[in-house]
């Protein structure tokens, strides 16, 4: 793996990011292909409308369809048929987040499945076996996510482990893989300083910062992301961990960070809220009804190319496929072009210009 | 349009229908669009697996979105943006078998949608002013379609009652689109003689039956079938109305139908029942865990060519939209591939061996 910054625009960075699966142009953003598919998109899809690389993750697909499958079957890429980058998360996120019963110990976290309660246990080196099944070209350090609030103790304890657990990774690093460590610490500067140094001490391809959404205001979200940002290497991608709304993905850009996934632009499809040039709308609105227009007229995707707000209307409301779909490919053609768009602005040295257009649509 | 049937092999025929949207080679398989869609597919993938015409569902599109939003949006082809032909039913069939409330008058039926119990009236003028906004390529005439059993003097009443309504579907036709007479009867050979001697004394550009598969045995039906076919005009084409059980089809093709419709391969499809070159399999099997192998080796449609029957497993037990979507593609290119393979059969004269052949299959 390669990366190299482009171009700067004050702390902004417009990177390529090389792997030998292919070119990742930073800021990125990487739909999330929860268990081995962007729900409701087919490869094909995602490569027409510019996805360079997309997300796995690992505690799904550790537990469905599992690792031996996945391994008789040749690695996630061929499973997929997706012969594009992946990124594995370490399933930390998850395993803290949807699992029950957790316990956590040095070596890892005894938990139960969300799917069917079976027991479980998840480490560094878990994790790190199984990202290497999976063969994803970029995986994550196995961490613990805090809950918010967490009391000072506790998040200086995590880091602690999230540190032992990072250091653990990196001697199981799998060959041809790279591996970016994941900052924690909660809403504690001097805890995610701390995290970001031991991070650094032991040295990764790239840094994420992780534990942040988890239910803060965002103000103290904004903070940690400019925080944050400056304590990671300059000269390695930085990830911002499951950070998808629009205006909080433009100031992490402004702070410096190169890499992104969320769901939201995949679940919003589905619940029929769609991102256009003027905003947000709800596509099962009376009001288009009757409308013969384009969702977007300044969107060029497949489903604004070939229907009508009217038709997306109807079959949204009659719960077919075709609707998610069509709302998936707009979402994410939308998002990817958003970023394509503000890469471009970089490029220019409009970033700000940029930042600012957008925040005022936003607002 | 135009009919002309370019061979024959036995009682089969091999025919081409021209349209002013597109020609349609028979014998024609039609994928259902019940209600502006066919489910889980894009209508750049229909033309990819060679559909050449679908249906359309006039009690469906009628009820949900409703004829004055198709009407706005520029008819169902422009709604739904699909260019070649479709044929519309009269919605009769989903008054008779959907609605609630029924009350048959002599212009046409009071009912309930099967939706939110709003109160409609739709007969034969209804039925032909709607399927006019539509735009359908083929109408059909509105039919009362009675249930199994039924005595004789009900269809004796009913047969009159069918042609009464199907004389003014004839007067009532839309100019540029072709219109289809539905023979009914029930299972009384006599009544099925006059109701076919009754439309064709109408005048149609082409015959339907209706009323079959609709609770009776195999064995009946299939009378019906090989009765039914010789009762109608050998210059025009054929429509057997929602029969697509594969050795049904072959039957009706031997007795020289025409055109079929179907939701089986796509119904089917989203229940994970999968129609192959050996048979039919249900993709959940836990033996297709590790099966890296397609779906069907003999088969070229995009999910047989990307991928292994483990993945697809995967996707079905997992309710994602891809499985549904693969699932359907592949189920209705073999649908296709079936009538592609067939036509050619009765072409090189071979179709009471492909006949033998599949039943060998199907048995």
């Amino acid at each position: 793996m390669n990366f190299r910054i482009r171009s700067t625009d004050g702390e902004t960075r417009r990177g390529v990011l090389e792997t030998g699966r292919g070119t990742i142009n930073t800021p990125a953003f990487m739909p999330v292909g929860t268990i081995g598919t962007v729900k409701a998109m087919s490869p094909d899809e995602l490569k027409e409308i510019g996805a360079e690389i997309i997300l796995g993750n690992t505690y799904h697909l550790y537990l469905r369809p599992g690792t031996d499958v996945i391994s008789t079957l040749g690695g996630l890429h061929k499973f997929m048929s997706w012969d594009r980058p992946i990124l594995t998360d370490s399933g930390g996120f998850q395993v803290f987040s949807l699992a029950a019963l957790r316990k956590i110990e040095e070596e890892g976290v005894h938990f139960r499945s969300h799917i069917d309660g079976s027991p479980h246990f998840i480490g560094p080196a878990e994790a790190m076996k199984i990202q290497g099944i999976l063969g994803s070209d970029i995986a994550m350090t196995f961490d613990e996510c805090i809950s918010y609030p967490a009391d000072y103790d506790y998040a200086a304890r995590s880091v602690e482990l999230t540190t032992s657990w990072a250091r653990k990774c990196r001697e199981y690093q799998n060959p041809g893989q790279a591996l970016f460590g994941i900052v924690q610490g909660g809403m504690y500067k001097d805890l995610r300083k701390k995290s970001a140094e031991d991070l650094i001490s032991i040295g990764f391809d790239g840094y994420a910062i992780g534990g942040v959404s988890v239910g803060e205001p965002k103000e103290e979200m904004h903070e940690i992301i400019s925080f944050g940002a400056p304590l990671l290497p300059k000269d390695r991608p930085r990830y911002l961990m499951g950070i998808g709304d629009l205006g909080d993905m433009l100031k992490a850009v402004d702070a410096g960070f190169d890499m992104f996934d969320c769901v939201m632009p995949t679940r919003n499809a589905r619940n029929g809220t769609l991102f256009t040039s003027t905003g947000r709308i709800s596509i099962k609105r009376e009001e288009f009804k009757y409308d013969a227009g384009p969702l977007d007229p300044n969107c060029s995707c497949h489903a604004c190319r070939n229907y009508s707000r009217g038709y997306l209307r109807h079959l949204f409301l009659s719960r077919e496929i075709l609707s998610m779909r069509l709302n998936t490919i707009h979402n994410l053609y939308f998002y990817l072009d958003f970023f394509r768009q503000m890469r471009q602005a970089i490029e220019e040295g409009g970033f700000s210009r940029f930042k600012e257009t957008w925040e005022q649509i936003l607002s």
